[in-house]
């Protein structure tokens, strides 16, 4: 049966007959009621896969016959409870996965104080089978390290996916309620076994009409779906909607009756919805309402939607990706003098929702410098799973690794080691609430993310928001083990392809700290040229500030100053042109294009060398992947195949068009052994690509 | 494995064994060179469908060796020509499927005159194993009765697809040309085996950017993936190309420099698609530039891109779908008011491309009245399989009926029994070119067609293009058995609610000759009383004319004359109320609420009785269907059940809404038996739709 990537990682092929018996023998019988949907979803998903490795089904048993049985439940069930288990170091959604003993009778028990949390490990287990790892002594214990863990669709109600590239929204809206795709339950499933918790419906640039009674009932009936696996529903709120939706004269959040509006409307979705996780919000950014509309603050705009959320246990998600065409401020710094003075200021049931780094999901950027910098107000972690800026569907680019760079980053704000991983997870800070959303890569292709390998950073999303210190290395082993083959001379070259694979597209794209190079709208391939537009901070040129003295933006005390809003000692580090790491200089640095190097050779020259290096690892990626043909089924192999020729191509594009674009400021000979781009400046500037996919609308 | 519908009409189940056995006798050995990549197609469509059935591929042999070989191949196959066949029967494109001997073996041959031949006998061949019919004397001739039998692909540059109701459009433009969809051969394959010839790629609202270089190698690279299954490729052509991408002041077709920039634009196409096929061109319509822009007639624009086509041995499609804003003439008559006049004007690779009926594909209008009356003019069939005006995805409406009534109508310009299907073959005019054309309900939806039942509505299209006089329960009937089940005692049942399935959506819609009632833009659901849109046939009431006084649309000699656009026996038909058949009442006369019915009840009774008989169909479609459970796969069951449960609540809307409405000019009281309508007529006139999908952009 031929692949086509449904399955994501969940695909629970046939095991060789050592490996099946060995699953056999620790599942002969399955102790698992249905007393709730999501343990009949967990038992449904062992039964599933149990049958589907070792060729038949696991018996049911109301207790163990023999050795060998599986165990799952909570404390509910008697068998576990009179196991005495450390439960407490399950938490209210983690589990524990134990080899025991019951009446002489070895047995395996996923046991949780929340169904959920049974579920959780259930998902765990199926890992271990998946992955081949030993199934005796077992003696596991997890819970996630954040509480929401959220993706957020920027899917639109005509099903376009603002920034999507795997196809329309998976949502049918237009037949719900009364159609319920398969697809909607295997994505609750695939939420489910990497911990995912929430999906928020709408995109970001919302529409008031999603908050209609004919919508909610629409979102009320995938609310019914995903409820099995733990994922609760949450929306976007339009902050105009009580002028749009309600006819009101404003949207000001102090104005009794505009609050008496939200109250009304939140109540309403309660009642359809009476799990509803909350509302996520974009404000005063780029064009959207917001509190600021009425002189209000982001705080002021928050608190209105979440007061009358609290009365049913939900949240408010508030983004800080803010920057506004009135303020002349370097975009950078936008985000933090906004949203650092209301600290403190936000009910307790809101997150602010930070971007990964300043600007916006760049191929690399510095950690934002907000986190660290609001200790009273819960942060949250955004981070964009969908390829805006990476080479959309069709770049092999794990970004593991990118999540792993921001988490691990030190903002040193309560002295070494204030990671923001431990922001992020509410421990340096004490914050009750914690959170980490990613942009969804999500849609109606087959593979549900547009390439079989962007299904990884869905994956690893969700690993990491569940554990932000997870590292991407092995994340990547074990969904590589899950997803193409476990046998090891195929895990090792396709790990180490993913480990190189984000480097090289910031070398091919925005190499030693350059960002926000890409053609205008659309975001596809390279346009470092343009310098038109009508705000300043939409043009490449605003962020390379390449000209005839050298390339980047000082960011620097003698600059704009951004490096001040870290802690001091980051700001002394990313201040120092020597001390700043040479991977992040010209986000910081305004250099001379002979400023010297530590290599010892020039910037420019360093410059061409990182964008041919980035074109080379994409090469060695296609030769890897070419050596793995017989060995990775053919449909997918294919697709890979074809689309590494693709990336081998758009990198090249973009080395050859920035080589030019640069060598024309630069006025320098490209370095010995760099190849002419292959067409004048003028061919790059020339094209265009009106139908590219994604944009917004 | 589930079913969802991805397979279509070609699954190639494993036989029950009896059958099997009887498969297997009949092709133990394949006799089937791979000279061509069409012949390497046949065999491979075999290879894969007999290994299927029977459990084990067929040998493939140079001659041969045994009893119950299945041979296919040209007379350039010295072991076909030495079976003396009749080949001349077989004609450019049919085929022979024939029992016969060779060396004393009991042999099958499958033979024709050309390659693509072979291949539509070898789908024949395969639709026999499927149906399970006998394989033993056979004696089958085969030659389609039109040339052209293309699908118009309604599908924009940007994926979407105008009036599709199934995903976005197949064609991944922006990963082609690098990416080719395993989908794309499936598609073809799918064409092929219905005897479908060409695909018009993109929308007759057409885009230039669809001939730019960049696109030409994006549909070379399709052409590529189709050419082996005797696919042609087609594009529409934007009249204003010259102006948008010459750069030209004009389009005017007489100009000299417009037609040197369409010759060189079409000798380019041809170096990148050197079989393509031609152009389809909607031009003073709807918005559409064309040649009466330059004061010029529809026969000049054709000719103009005519000439430089038939070097190639392309044709021009050129669409008799017009209107005008500033025309004031009944709608229904424009079209033939503009083309009849040009009647012998077109060069002779031009077809005339007309709808079925004289407005605009609705659930049932008359045959048009250009039909039969441009006799010099070859004129092609246009089919909607898309169901924008009958129900979308959802609605279970087997179109096989609507075409076959549509070429069953008489238009008796010679005569008794001068059919449109005489006309659309050739035959009654002597036509050298012919054709027909579907506009495709193809999309990324994993069943291709949006709901498994709208895959019938392709298959029928293909059959009744290949032979316009084929009948719909035949066709019904065979498609039923390869797409669900060979069981007689669920064919019968299916069938049965597929012939009648789209007179339930005539009466739940637009009974008695009603048209053109739907919601305004997105053609969704009922709305009778839009009256206030800018142009007056955009206007439901345009078209039912109702109020206090009656309801209808006079087109006899004392209203528009429409009617005297028929040949005169129809003229006559058509033209008295006694001799109108009652399906089309209302299309052709403006009656009194109290007009006397055949059954001797009033109008208004019957009216309102069509309707409640519309919505009574689809509710025993649902019954019939549900009695079915477990005898039909549980993936496609549990789509089709939804789907008829939605479509069951969309025909009480429609009826609701319309009874509401009409009773509201009537002022008569519902007859004897029937409910009053669920809500108040304002409810229906309050409901929105702004993101029903398929609306044109």
């Amino acid at each position: 049966m031929a692949e086509d990537g449904y399955d994501l990682w969940l695909r629970y092929p046939a095991a060789e007959p050592a490996a099946a018996e060995v699953i056999a023998a620790h599942a002969r019988e399955l102790v698992a009621d249905d007393a709730s949907p999501t343990l009949a979803a967990a038992r449904a998903e062992l039964t599933r896969a149990l049958t589907s490795f070792t060729g038949k089904p696991p018996a049911v048993v109301g207790s163990p016959t023999q050795s060998g049985a599986l165990i799952l439940g909570t404390a509910r069930s008697p068998l576990i409870a009179g196991l005495e288990l450390p439960l407490g170091r399950a938490g209210e959604e983690g589990y524990l996965i134990r080899s025991a003993s019951v009446d002489g009778r070895a047995v395996t028990v996923i046991a949780a104080n929340s169904d959920r949390g049974v579920l959780y490990g259930t998902f765990h287990y199926l890992r271990l089978l998946q992955t081949r790892q030993p199934l005796d002594g077992l003696d596991i214990a997890s819970q996630p390290r954040t509480r929401i863990r959220v993706l957020d669709h920027w899917d639109n109600l005509d099903r376009h996916v603002e920034r999507g590239y795997a196809g329309e929204s998976i949502w049918d809206w237009h037949k719900l309620p009364g159609w319920l795709e398969p697809r909607y339950t295997d994505y609750a499933r695939a939420c489910a076994s990497v911990g995912i918790n929430g999906s928020v419906l709408t995109n970001v640039n919302a529409n008031a009409t999603s908050l209609t009674p004919a919508y909610l009932e629409k979102a009320a009936a995938l609310a019914g779906v995903f409820r099995p696996y733990g994922v609760r529903v949450y929306l976007t709120a339009r902050f105009s909607a009580p002028i749009e939706l309600g006819g009101l004269k404003t949207a000001d959040p102090l104005d009794p009756a505009v609050r008496a509006w939200w109250k009304a409307k939140i109540d309403e979705i309660y009642r359809y919805i009476p799990d509803f996780g909350g509302l996520l919000v974009k404000a005063n950014s780029e064009g959207q309402p917001g509190p600021q509309d009425y002189h209000r603050t982001h705080a002021d705009g928050a608190n209105m939607l979440a007061e009358p959320l609290a009365a049913h246990g939900g949240i408010v998600m508030w983004r800080a990706f803010v920057y506004s065409s009135d303020n002349t401020e370097d975009r950078a710094k936008q985000a933090y003098s906004e949203f650092v003075p209301l600290d403190g200021k936000f009910a307790d049931n809101v997150l602010v929702q930070v971007k990964n780094g300043p600007i916006d999901f760049q191929p690399r950027e510095p950690f934002s410098p907000l986190f660290g910098a609001m200790p009273k107000t819960p942060l949250m972690m955004e981070f964009q799973l969908t390829k805006e800026y990476l080479g959309f569907a069709t770049h092999l680019v794990y970004l593991g690794t990118l999540f792993e760079e921001a988490l691990a980053a030190d903002t040193m704000v309560a002295g070494k080691g204030s990671t923001v991983a431990r922001v992020v997870d509410g421990e340096l800070h004490g914050y009750k609430l914690t959170g980490m959303a990613g942009v969804a890569n999500i849609g109606t292709d087959r593979n549900w993310s547009g390439s079989d390998f962007n299904q990884a950073n869905w994956y690893a999303f969700g690993r990491l928001a569940w554990d932000p210190f997870a590292g991407a290395r092995g994340i990547a082993e074990e969904w590589v083990r899950m997803t193409f083959s476990d046998d090891a001379s195929v895990v090792k070259p396709i790990v180490d392809m993913m480990m190189g694979s984000r480097e090289a597209a910031v070398d091919y794209m925005t190499p030693l700290g350059l960002a926000h190079l890409m053609g205008t709208g659309h975001h596809y391939g390279p346009a470092p040229w343009v310098s038109d537009l009508k705000r300043p901070e939409w043009n490449p040129t605003y962020y390379h500030r390449a000209a005839a003295d050298g390339i980047g933006f000082e960011r620097g005390p003698h600059g704009t100053g951004a490096v001040l809003q870290y802690s001091a000692p980051v700001a002394a580090r990313y201040g120092s042109v020597k001390t700043t790491p040479e991977n992040l200089l010209l986000w910081f640095h305004h250099l001379p294009w002979d400023y010297r190097m530590k290599s010892g050779d020039t910037l420019w020259n360093e410059l061409v060398r990182h964008y041919d290096h980035g074109v080379a690892v994409v090469s060695q990626m296609r030769s890897t992947w070419a050596a793995l043909q017989g060995r990775v089924d053919a449909g997918r192999f294919e697709q890979v195949s074809a689309f590494l020729a693709i990336q081998e191509q758009e990198a090249q594009w973009w080395r050859d068009a920035c080589v030019a674009y640069f060598q024309s400021l630069s006025k320098r000979p490209l370095p010995a052994g760099a190849a002419a781009p292959a067409h004048p400046l003028e061919y790059y500037q020339a094209l265009k690509f009106p139908y590219a996919p994604g944009q917004a609308r």
